[in-house]
């Protein structure tokens, strides 16, 4: 069988679908959906955390698990400019699972959902041979902001650095006995990201397009520049390294910017603005401008646009 | 480790979360949870197929599959009293998936939409050893029909005969190179379960509480029992037997009232209502009626409200 890789598998998929109802303003291609209720948007958002896939059982404290499944949610609905409000979780587990530290991932779980503000308020159980956490969240928002809007002209950001999520992911799978605390942040930063919510306000206002970081700088931008139809070109001296991640490739003896462009699992956001909306974005990186035509560039060389692919 | 099993698991899950939005009418505990959005009612449910404990990949065409992913969620949102309006689907599949097999679900999902009127509009996508199709879906009720809202001198009904799922799947695991006609619709029962959409009106207006029934009429009908508490007297002679459901107990030495009691995957409503309004359901099934008190019973035996249980 030919190998598609996951955004053609998903074009096939979602081409045999068809949606027929007038109040679905959004529908697939971004972030999330979003229909008209009343004088509402409503967006929602699908994420999975699978085992051996998404997490390694014993590399990762459930509560912590827990977290990092309403996380990854919350990004999404942040990405789109707006704000959590239900959820419904899906969960399937091996029939012999251990309910304490299933608890646990709950009350991980209950940590996340008092921080970001909103609840679950309904589930389904299932039995399965690996353990999966399903979550379907419903946000609300008053402007949604696509992938889509980007124009030339437009500044493009990121709220915060990128790469350290996949040194934190390698370092966990070196299975080290000690690690120095700059390691332990970085896999920190891979176990528990936080999702943007302090930044929502803003790109709901401010954003003309928007992406949460999952699959990698490079590639999630890709979907930004498809969909608007318009380059980005990055600055590489604007891209900032975090101190971290520096000395983490040094000792490593790695490239820093396989980690920076081509990470995955940042849930940082990756945005545009209008020029003029700048003095809005002091804290966050200003790292390129959109200009006419297509594809990736760092200065001037074109980047691959490839990102994380399940498939 | 001590098994508890899905019904207290559940429940010590859902202890952990507290719901804090007062927009929130129903959470956990009922077919859906339920949401005030200025004049509307929506609801939300999840169901999930999963590969070796919802379906054999081998036994079951893709299409049917896709068919019944959607329709065992429609059946959620029509026990409250819903409809069914947009959905999100979360799929997991192995890297090798093939990508034929995989659109030929997708086309029996498409069948299904257009047969229940909405449309999917978001979705997710990962990777995972075994196939896994999940399915989050939101409706819109003018009233929310509870599982608790069942009154001594009600009425106990069901929309059809219960226990051919069952035999179905028997049948199907029996691997035979030959089924006789009437084994062949009971596999179909199985395999393509029609969720009763077409009742949505009359459950809406008339019943006083409803669910549907996944893990057996017995099982589930003690969950109506459970939160409205009150004791369900079922009559025996008024449970109606399929004459498929007849056959097959008859060629296979096996009693019927293990599959109709007992079944699981019927895909019909159970439900109470009121004396009076017995004359909109003639085409509906009078099995029992609710009186004080607890359990469920058969004729004046009390019957084990065991259901389906995944843990
Ligand atoms: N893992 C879970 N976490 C939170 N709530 C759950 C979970 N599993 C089930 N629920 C809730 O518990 C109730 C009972 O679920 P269940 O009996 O599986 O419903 P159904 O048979 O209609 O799917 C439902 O209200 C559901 O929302
Ligand atoms: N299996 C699927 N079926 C239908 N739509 C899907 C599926 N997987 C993903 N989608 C849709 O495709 C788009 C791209 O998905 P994806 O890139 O995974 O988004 P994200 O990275 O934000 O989760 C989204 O709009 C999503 O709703
Ligand atoms: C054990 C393990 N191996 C690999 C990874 C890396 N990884 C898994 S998913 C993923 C990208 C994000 O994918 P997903 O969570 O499915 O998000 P989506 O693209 O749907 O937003 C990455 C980099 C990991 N986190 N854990
Ligand atoms: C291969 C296979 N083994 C066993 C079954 C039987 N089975 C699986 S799930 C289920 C009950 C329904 O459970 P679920 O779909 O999880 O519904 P819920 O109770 O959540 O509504 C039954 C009887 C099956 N369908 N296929």
């Amino acid at each position: 069988m030919k190998h598609i890789g996951e955004f053609q598998l998903i074009k096939q998929l979602t081409k045999i679908l068809e949606i027929k109802d007038k109040n679905v303003l959004v529908g697939f291609g971004d972030d999330c959906a979003c229909v008209n209720v009343e004088s509402k948007k409503l967006v929602f958002t699908a994420d999975i955390q699978i085992e051996n896939v998404h997490f390694l059982k014993d590399k990762v404290k459930p509560t912590q698990l827990g977290w990092k499944l309403i996380s990854v949610n919350v990004s999404d609905v942040v990405a789109c400019g707006g704000v959590p409000k239900w959820a419904v979780i899906s969960i399937a587990v091996p029939k012999n699972i251990n309910i304490k530290w299933l608890k646990e991932v709950y009350e991980g779980i209950k940590k996340a959902l008092d921080f970001y503000k909103f609840d679950i308020i309904g589930g389904n159980t299932s039995s399965s041979s690996e353990i999966i956490f399903d979550l379907f969240l419903t946000g609300e928002t008053e402007k949604f902001v696509s992938r889509s809007g980007a124009k030339p002209g437009d500044y493009v950001f990121i709220s915060g650095h990128t790469g350290l999520s996949r040194a934190g992911l390698e370092l966990l799978l070196m299975d080290k006995k000690d690690y120095e605390d700059f390691e332990k942040r970085l896999i920190k930063t891979h176990l528990e990201p936080v999702a943007r919510i302090d930044l929502q306000e803003k790109i709901s206002r401010y954003a003309t397009a928007c992406i949460d970081i999952s699959d990698g700088l490079v590639g999630d931008l890709g979907h930004i520049s498809e969909n608007s139809k318009v380059k980005i070109i990055l600055e590489k001296e604007k891209i900032p390294i975090s101190a971290d991640l520096e000395k983490y490739c040094k000792k490593y003896n790695k490239n820093p910017y396989d980690y920076i462009l081509y990470g995955g699992e940042d849930y940082q956001l990756a945005f545009t603005i209008k020029k003029e909306d700048i003095i809005h974005f002091k804290n966050e990186f200003l790292i390129g401008i959109v200009e006419k035509g297509e594809g990736i560039y760092l200065d001037n060389k074109k980047l691959k646009e490839k990102g994380f692919e399940h498939i």
